[in-house]
């Protein structure tokens, strides 16, 4: 909603130091330390690349004829069985020509093999787990995690692990369905459960679906792909005909990949001084001479606003 | 995320109640009070019509080349003069045939007669108030207002204003930036203001714009024609190339069309006794035997998490 602010502070910048040409403008050496000055000033030891054992290439045809990709990074700490699951699920192709089925907005998008009646549209994996544990939640003890001081009212406390947003309540930990979390649909409680079918969210936070379902991964890339397309017109955004589904045409673990084909992604350690800094600036924006914002604000993050730092690495 | 959580539920009362078929499946009696029901249950006079001189019809040219409405009710108790000068720009058709120019993936889409220079690209209409005022907040002292009991860190109290989320903090109130609201552009804060250019929110809520900006209203109807628009490649969401813009075929004020053209809603009056029964409903979901959901509650209700009930009039 703000127009052209960086332009805009610039060009206020510009004519403070007298000159009316944005491109020779000056450096401008009197501004604040920004984000972005934090992380470039992150030594290399505060990146990390992130396994291709744990990265998805989701690869889906969009509405304009091209591919498009989605990377998905899995959490085998919060969800392992279902990870491990899914990364066999991803080695045996078995996604490959299957379809978005339902695109629900402000929601989810969803696909798999199973249609709207728990069949199975195609023959799961030799070795499949047809009963797979529901990693809803973990315990708290053990896991790798930094505590952010918010409060908010669904946990007990909130930060990180590893590149993940985690709440704990009572001891367990569980991941908050924020935007771009990604979730295996079940049925019943007590149905069979197999992770055949994923979930991704594309809207504002659904926290009354945490530690009900088991959420084990988030889209690190090109969530985007997935939020622009069109919504399901039928009951609970599914749509109306099998022909609207949008097709994908590969899901693959990284390390099944060619090298050539992989994506290298490193992501600022969420334990590093660099990252506490970068959230301590988000949560506690001052206000300057040459700022667009005019209110004083809450010195409060919510977990979902929380954003790891995660890119593509230079070569 | 749920696979046909309602015909599952369905399908297991059918099974203990003996019958296969759920077309001959008995209704569920023995099932508790939705909310849809006790929505269903509200006498008339729980109903009013949103007049027509709050909505504005929004006409966009869909990726399919099919027009697409999106319906947005304004909030004149808490911007009043800026929704005077949106009025008097729908009634001169200002926005006829002007662009959405910027769509950035999980926070807004943004339109209007303004280049990235702030140069307009269509004259104003005659009598335009060119230094309007920025309602950023209000006097909560006066305002219509239903508080709920929930808590959050933004504000001192969140509730509803009509069909309006409102958050007050030290007396001031104003409309949080939830999913579906309507707020208007602005460069700095000393800027000449004329409300021509709006933004709709897309995405999570971005609380750290409340009391920053003018909210001014929010979408009724017909969001997802914004949310599923292709994102801007350029800083912030901007069309990398104007040829990319989304076109607006036309912005009408309700009460400057023909009656033919109107679309009646109604809203469930917020004040009442059955919207409270919804809210409570919504707060304290209960686990009962025949439920898809398996742990306990946290009984929140985020401000932005409650949609008031507006549905279209029937005949």
């Amino acid at each position: 909603m703000s127009r052209r602010f960086n332009a805009k502070s610039l060009a206020k910048l510009a004519a403070l130091l007298g000159t009316l040409s944005l491109a020779v403008a000056a450096p401008p050496a009197a501004q604040a330390e920004t984000t972005v000055d934090i992380i470039n000033a992150a030594p290399a030891s505060d990146w990390h690349t992130i396994s291709q054992d744990n990265l998805l290439y989701m690869t889906i045809l969009g509405k304009d004829g091209l591919p498009k990709q989605i990377i998905i990074e899995l959490a085998p700490e919060l969800a392992p069985q279902t990870v491990a699951q899914i990364r066999s699920f991803a080695h045996h192709k078995l996604w490959d020509n299957t379809d978005i089925y339902r695109v629900d907005d402000n929601y989810v998008a969803q696909f798999g093999v199973m249609d709207k009646d728990d069949n199975y549209l195609k023959p799961l994996p030799f070795g499949t787990n047809m009963h797979l544990a529901q990693e809803f939640t973990r315990p708290a003890a053990g896991l790798s995690f930094v505590a952010l001081q918010d409060k908010e009212p669904y946990s007990d406390v909130v930060g990180l692990s590893g590149n993940f947003p985690v709440a704990i309540k009572d001891g367990q930990a569980f991941m908050p369905h924020c935007y771009g979390v990604v979730g295996v649909s079940r049925g019943m409680p007590n149905d069979n459960y197999t992770a055949s079918d994923l979930y991704v969210m594309i809207g504002q936070p659904a926290r009354h679906l945490d530690r009900q379902i088991t959420a084990t991964g988030r889209v690190i890339e090109g969530i985007e792909h997935l939020a622009v397309l069109p919504r399901g017109g039928d009951d609970m955004g599914f749509y109306d005909n099998p022909k609207d589904n949008i097709k994908i045409l590969a899901i693959r673990l990284g390390s099944d990949l060619p090298i050539s084909k992989q994506i290298q992604f490193e992501a600022l350690d969420t334990k590093s001084a660099t990252f506490a800094k970068v959230l301590d600036k988000r949560r506690n924006r001052k206000l300057t001479t040459d700022d667009w914002f005019v209110a004083e604000f809450v010195p409060h993050l919510d977990v979902c606003y929380v954003q790891p730092k995660i890119r593509r690495k230079a070569g």
